[in-house]
């Protein structure tokens, strides 16, 4: 068990005490909020709260902090915590920028202590189900995935919709999206291309549209829209045997198999202005339909892999050269819809 | 009644033919095929074959060609019978480039005949029902349309995989979906972005990803895809009072409108694997869902339409100027898909 504080008692630094206060390897040792009204509420909780971030960092029994605090505030809080001996688990997105992530991989590297950022969405157990088929070839070869999220309440109204904060939904959702796709697809990225929504929001990305296109052929397509009355699939994928589509994420993976490519007979289908034989739909019997079995995940298996980096027993899951990675692709993502077109990554 | 030769009795062809047999505008006298295989199956169904192009063109009864034979062929075809003082009506794509579309433009304009292409997807329901919502403004300003046509044949092995006939899914599908766009967009385009598939074909496009920019801030994103084993929906369109989306050309247009923006308690929503306030559903409460009534739609005022327009009593509904339009938006998608950038229009 190793001893935890929690920087931030907002929306997910309450999701962090409420796991540490069940988990099975870290024991909470309290919450710091440099807002007085918070500390208040984890005391009237019965949760310790600490009247000073200095006072976290010279209390030797703590082990680790969990940093959940706006986007903007995660670099000097995080190097402080370093520089103190502690270990660093920080919420998404890491940074506002590789530089600044730099410093701080620099920082941890410094103080020899563990530094990851809460990916927690790797376990999310749609993004378990395309990596499964991508990874077994079960459809084939995949040359297309296409990841959306689609809400219709706009952009929050707190710091997530102010630059200065780091708010934005490259920042706030692209970061679990991006790394997802990472995730599935093995293979270096040769271009991104990217547009941002502004529909109610001009500080901010409301949303986006991102395409990456991978060395290996594979493109992949990701989508976040927060003015979308009718949301479209959460995950689309094409391999060279068969297609895949996963509704939402309460949903199973519905796969359609291509069994026999060739029929003797295809009967041009009379659509409403015309005929087409290209689109005539498929008999049944050329394909294989059936639901993939849900995959078994554990969010907390992140906290666990944590506290073992800490001993030196496992590796870190989410490596520094990770947290790099989807910190450029957001970057050159930015990047190409400042200039509206692909760029080179 | 005009009287009417169908040029190319393949599979269109036959269309035409069937269609002249039952129009109340035009008379067909017969049908010419370069194949004396078509032409005997023509005559065993009771209908006449010329014996050569020349001949119907020396026809003084004929008042009109339909076009019907690969698109490399159309140029040279049009031309002729457009100076043998007939007019025209030409299968899409209309030719394949605008070079050769001024040519037969040209050619008519000198005729004083009438040429048109046979943009028959104009009228169909899918399209007239997302028409009528742009222009109604039922769901408010409309910023996104996504129009995707997905198969799972793959491309058909004739002529219409084969570079020299003018092959590919842009020529074949894309000129009926960029049209429709443009018929539902009263906006210039101000850049292009596309992306060609070659999944079971090196030779021409076999589907293809097309994004069109307009200048009063609506995106259009234009797919084809032969190698879709499940079909995503045929039309999604996002306005600022609401979302519309039409499954396929068999289903009517469902509508979701936002009546409330505000609600009180947003709960945040546990995901498999974190929360999120920002995608939580929203309460039925606070929209309205229900279906559009279904266009009425008759593909045959198009032919209706050309006479008239021979007679001079109405203009010709599918213009030069948008044919041209059709044809340097496709040159435009050819040379973003080769470039791998997004090209001003």
């Amino acid at each position: 068990m190793k001893n935890l504080v929690v920087i931030g008692y907002g929306g997910m630094g309450g999701w962090h005490v409420q796991h540490a206060l069940k988990s099975d390897v870290v024991k909470l040792l309290g919450i710091y909020d440099i807002d007085p009204k918070k500390a208040e509420l984890a005391e009237s909780r019965g949760i310790h709260a600490y009247a000073s971030f200095e006072e976290v960092l010279a209390d030797t029994a703590v082990d680790m902090v969990t940093v959940a605090i706006p986007n903007d505030q995660h670099k000097p809080v995080v190097i402080r915590a370093l520089e103190a001996g502690k270990n660093v688990l920080c919420e998404k997105p890491v940074t506002l920028s590789s530089e600044d992530l730099q410093d701080m991989i620099d920082a941890a590297n410094k103080a020899g202590k563990i530094f990851s950022v809460h990916q927690n969405r790797r376990w999310d157990v749609d993004t378990l189900a395309m990596k499964k088929l991508y990874e077994t070839g079960e459809i084939g070869e995949i040359f297309n995935i296409e990841s959306r999220v689609h809400g219709s309440r706009g952009i929050p109204s707190d710091w997530r919709g102010m630059k200065q904060y780091g708010g934005g939904m490259i920042y706030d959702w692209g970061i679990h999206l991006i790394d997802q796709i990472l995730q599935i697809v093995p293979s270096k990225i040769d271009t991104v291309f990217c547009r941002l929504d502004h529909i109610t929001n001009d500080e901010v990305d409301d949303g986006f549209k991102l395409e990456l296109m991978f060395e290996n052929g594979c493109r992949a397509y990701i989508e976040l829209g927060t003015y979308n009355f009718i949301p479209l699939p959460r995950f689309y994928m094409q391999g060279m045997k068969g297609t895949a589509l996963i509704t939402d994420w309460r949903e199973n993976c519905k796969v359609v198999k291509c069994k026999a490519w060739h029929e003797s007979d295809v009967m041009p289908v009379e659509t409403a202005a015309g005929l087409t034989k290209t689109m005539a739909p498929r008999d049944s019997i050329t394909v294989d339909e059936y639901e993939c079995e849900r995959p078994v995940s554990d969010v907390h298996d992140y906290y666990r892999n944590f506290v073992k980096a800490i001993d030196g027993i496992e590796p870190q899951l989410v490596t520094h050269e990770q947290m790099m990675l989807d910190m450029k692709v957001m970057e050159a993502a930015f990047k190409s819809a400042e200039l509206g077109q692909v760029i080179k990554f």
